[in-house]
This record gives C-alpha cells, structure tokens and sequence, in this order.
C-alpha cells in the first residue's frame, strides 16, 4: 500500500518541480532537505530511455558547497584525503569525505572553479556543517554557504547529441568529469560530462533558480528529435552499474576501502588532512567488510519495500544487503551489500528477511553488466 | 494532486513503522533521514484528540546525539550559547546551536544524563556530523554517535493519566523537561514530561528498536480507556502554538533573537562557546527580523501547499510566510513568519505568492492561543 508525500516548509522544491509536475511525475523521495522526483509512472520506459536512449533529470537536491576565499585550496586539502595539487580547473574529482576516524561522510564530487573557488557537489547529508565547523576551528580564511546553483542531468547514450544541439558543438569537446560556465541566451550554466548513471551525459548545473522552468522547457525542446522524456536516478540501472549510494549502501561504520573507493585515497596526502592517518592504518590493517553484488533466487520481484536484509552462511550471520530490485536486463533479482571479506565472489549465501523470509542468492562481483 | 513516497534504503524507517501502517497511515515527510508519519486521514480527528483528549506519535525520526566521555561537559559546553553549569542530571534544557557567526543551526534539547553523558535530542539536520567536527577539532576525549533511541509522544490533556496507567503514578511527579529512566516488563524507556505540542504530555525514549511494536501496543491498550488514537506533530496546533520548526521557519541567517530564543541565549557563557562573540554583537546591535504571526483574508482555506509567500508594505517585500494553514478554532487562516522590525503587530500587509496571488492579512503575536 503506497502512501502519500506531504508538502512541508522544511522540505524546499526544486526551480524545475512545476515542470516535473507537469511532466507527470507520480512520487518523491527527499534528498537535502528537498524533494526528489522518483518515477513518472512508467519504470519500463524510463529505464528503456536512459540505457537506449535520452532522459532528463531533475536532479537539483544535488547541492553545492561552495568554499570560497584565499584559504579555500588549503580547506578543501585538509577535507579530502586524496592529493589535490594536480586537480586543474575545470575539472572535477571524485573524493572521499572522511571524518577523523577514517569513516565516510559524504562521497562527493570536488569542482574546482579557481585557485579560491570550489564546490563540493554532495550526496544527501549535511556537509555545510561540517565544511563551516572545520574552517572556523582552523582559522581558515574562507566563505562555506550554498550557492543557487540546481543541476538538471541529461542522461543517456543520446545525451551528448541533445546537449551539442542545445550549446552547440563544441561541448562535444569536453571529456568526462571536466565542465565550462556557459551560457544559453541569458540563462546561466555550468555544464559537465557527468551523472548518477553508466550511460554517459551531461549535469547542466542552473546558477539562477528563477530560470529553472525556461531551462527544462529548452532541455525538452532541444531533446524532441532524440525522443528525450523525464526520468530520475535510476534504481534498476544504478544498481546494475554497481553506483554507490551514500548513506543507503553505506553506514555509520563504513570507510572508503570496504565500499571500493580505495583508488580516490592518497595514503601519502599531507599529514593535516582530516582521517589520513586512520585511513594509513586501516589501509595497512585490511578491512573486515567488502562490497558486493547478488544474484537472488526467488520468483516475485524484489524491490526497496522488501527491506533490508541480512546475509548469512551457515547460520551465522555475515553481511547485508542494501538495495535489491529486479533487473529485466539480467532476467534475476539482483542486490548490493556489504559482507565479510570471509566470503567471496561465487560463493552461496541465504537472504534473511525481517519478517522470517530467507531466500538463496551467489555472490557476484560489481559492477552487473 | 497529492504525489507517493518512494522507499529508499537511505530514508530508514522506525521501529513503530509498522505499527504506523497498521493504524493506518497514508502519509508521510521525512526528518533525519527517516520517514516520519504525517497523517492518519482525519485531520479533524487527529486535531480534536491532541487538544481535547490524548494522541500517541511515532517520533523515532527526533534522533539523538550521544556525547559520552570525561569531556563531555565541556564540549556540550562550547556547543551550547547557554551557562550549562546549573544543568541538572535528570533534566533536558532547550538550547539553541549556533554556527561561530551566531546563525541558528539546530535547536535541540539537551539532556543530561550524567556529567560525562548528554544526548542532545535534535531537529532535522546532520547535528551529529558538527559535534564531532568540533569535538576532533578540539581534542576533547568523548564519543559522539547516535544511540539506539527513539521517541514516542504522547500528547495532549489526558496524556499523563494514559503514562500513570501505563508506568504508575510515580510519573505524575515528572515535572516539566525532567526525565527518568524506568522499565516497562522488559522495555527499556527513558521517560520525559515534554513533546512538540502546547497540550502537555510525554516522551517514551525506546532504548531498543527491536521492541517499538511492543511499546506501541502497551500503549495503545493503556490509552484505550482515554480514547487514544494515532497523531503526529499537527500543523495546525503548532502553528496556533507558535512553535518553531527548524529548518521550515529559519533560513541560512537566522540568529536565536530573530526567532524568540534569545531567552535561552546567556551572553556571559564562557568565550569558548561558539558563536558567543557574534550573538553579544547582534545582541548589542539589534536584530532586522522578528518572529510574527498573521490572520491571513482568504476564502479558501490555505495549507503547506500553497508555498511560502512574500510579505509586504505599499509593494515593498518586508518578509516571508514560511507556514501557512486554515484555524478551524479561530476561524482564520493563519500563518509564521520573519518579518522586517519595521513592522508591528496590528500593521496590515500583503501576502505575494509566487504565482502571481495577493492576499490581505494583519500581523499578531504568537502563540495565536
């Protein structure tokens, strides 16, 4: 039985809700404080569009923090344990936010716009915070505020088409993770070769809220040839692609080596960096837990409602699944975890549900396809 | 056209969801990354119990802080723009969390457990995140987590004869914002007299998730007698009430003074507290905004939906309406909002809405009742 979303003050809307609205979306979840469009009715069609085609996202919860000021390469150094003398601009890199311990915050991607301009483009917590608490008690010379800035992603195999008929080609030119301010007839935007989602595209991050409905109209406009309908992150198709969603596949434990994000930390990052010296040792140490997919033996298909679960072998109880869904691609339920690296990729396992449920999966590396 | 919640593995439900849904939830917002029931289908009902009867609320979304450890005290200390110092154990405090420019960033109840254990009850953002930001920062020795915790409210005039049939009548000696802990057949509470109504009642803290379903039925059988039925935090009685609701009525500049806290601000507390240089400052210099209600002219009964509005002065904006709702008690739509200084109550303007609709209204005092 689905239940309705309320509207509340402390839950904002995105510049393009009245278009998703128009567009028909039927359901939200909430992700930084805002609503989240999560389907427009027709998940076939959806997921058909971003693997084979052109979709358009209101993907606005992904905020920015931007850090700003003659202190802001110093900050943003001491925040990510990854070495950032190489990070040029207009370029983004994915990083690890740790805490002291080593445990991950948030797994944002770190813009860089100039030597005293960056933004963190965050998954769903508070990061504001914890940038704002670190500058002040390191007497950084920096700006830490949320900046209007509301990304629309277009996604997809066809994306680049629809975008170069937007800008024109020359974004053609530019390569994965890198972006450039551009604008389109008075509308301001940075453009990026970037996305939740293995199908290649492209975030158009909106710089004036007041202008989110002219941006989408154009965005659909321009995708009209391509066939180009709405859609949002993609459940099926980010959990075939093996993405990680922080604080869905993650817990208040986790550190970057157990969740496959090893490769974005510089063990030989400055000694002030924030968790380097935990990570150093639970890099020397190894991890107790590994990410890993499922294959999950069972006639009805699962999704996010069936719960979390655990994974057990023998009884014993060894891990937990985090997302679960049916891959129609893949012909099996299909899910994400976290398990003991005492198991490994094909061995059997059994699903334990809350209600008493237990169903057979295997092991599987990530990501699916 | 009322839109559907999707269920996430990073939006956790609590350990009386279920017994939510058998009672018949049919919405929900979120709050701390958890779903948080909004409405059981009768407002009118639901309204009538938490006034003039006894309402029972899943609030397991008001999640704590733990900070545990021989620094405890100071960090909740330099957390807190309070003199803490007369804090009892036993007994919650409200206090404003300021940032170090005396910008409002959670306003939680502060419970003292012990001198080396506090818990800071929270409203909706990543508290938790700040006080280990600033606990590392500074070196002090405590662990901060969130615990396994999770309120019940039970509200309204007859909440305490449903608590002395459920604990005995040793609760009725619980003053106002003192807790203890106790036992009911196995199930550890923390219980408190306090909750986010004007109505009176208590807060059952469940200290371990596995047994809401249980809690819930005890309760729901002691309060048979008394007519209990499910509620949630009314937005209609908060409203009347006055109430703040962090994240709804504040925005990235809010200051405690704006919004009525000044009351629980002690501008001699120690240098080190946070912020505590900016509030002397705005206390010194006055603040620009103030806290007010207002009788809003309009035929139609107003709600959440209707978004935040503009106020203002011979076309001048002054302000914002954050939270806006038809009074069936007052037979007025009201609303809360942070308005200019230079207006006062009894002044009459003008509410804007962003599609273009005016509405007359009159400024006031709160509570409205």
């Amino acid at each position: 039985m689905p239940h309705f979303i309320t509207h509340s003050p402390r839950v904002r809307v995105s510049p393009f809700y009245a278009a998703t609205v128009a567009d028909g979306v039927v359901s939200f979840s909430t992700y930084n404080h805002m609503l989240m469009p999560t389907g427009y009715g027709d998940p076939v069609a959806e997921y058909e569009r971003l693997t084979n085609g052109v979709s358009m996202w209101d993907v606005a919860v992904e905020r920015q923090v931007e850090i700003r000021g003659p202190d802001a390469a110093r900050l943003v150094q001491v925040l990510a344990p990854r070495k950032l003398d190489l990070l040029r601009e207009g370029v983004g890199w994915y990083v690890p936010l740790c805490d002291h311990r080593g445990v991950l915050i948030n797994d944002p991607v770190l813009l860089k716009h100039a030597d005293d301009r960056y933004w963190l483009s965050i998954a769903d917590c508070d990061v504001k915070l914890w940038c704002q608490a670190i500058a002040a008690e390191r007497g950084f010379d920096v700006e830490v505020f949320e900046p209007d800035v509301s990304p629309l992603a277009i996604q997809g195999p066809r994306a680049e088409d629809v975008v170069a008929a937007l800008l024109g080609d020359e974004i053609r030119a530019i390569r994965h993770f890198h972006f450039r301010s551009m604008n389109l007839d008075g509308i301001p935007l940075v453009v990026a070769r970037s996305g939740w989602s293995k199908q290649g595209g492209f975030e158009l991050y909106l710089m004036d809220g007041v202008r989110g409905e002219a941006l989408w109209q154009r965005v659909k406009t321009a995708g009209a040839p391509f066939d180009i309908g709405p859609g949002c992150p993609n459940t099926v198709e980010r959990i075939e692609s093996g993405l990680l969603s922080f604080g869905g596949d993650t817990d208040h434990q986790t550190n970057p080596f157990e969740v496959g994000l090893g490769r974005y930390v510089d063990l030989d990052a400055p000694d002030d960096v924030i968790g380097i010296e935990a990570l150093r040792r639970i890099s020397s140490e190894g991890v107790a837990r590994q990410r890993l997919g499922v294959f999950i033996d069972s006639e009805n298909h699962l999704g996010y409602d069936d719960g979390y679960c655990d994974v057990a072998v023998d009884g014993e109880v060894i891990g937990r699944i985090t997302a679960q869904v049916y891959s129609e691609r893949l012909k099996s339920n299909i899910g994400i975890g976290l398990v003991s690296t005492s198991v490994a990729v094909g061995d059997a396992v059994t699903l334990v549900y809350a209600d008493g449920r237990q169903l057979p999966a295997r092991l599987t590396a990530l990501p699916f396809i």
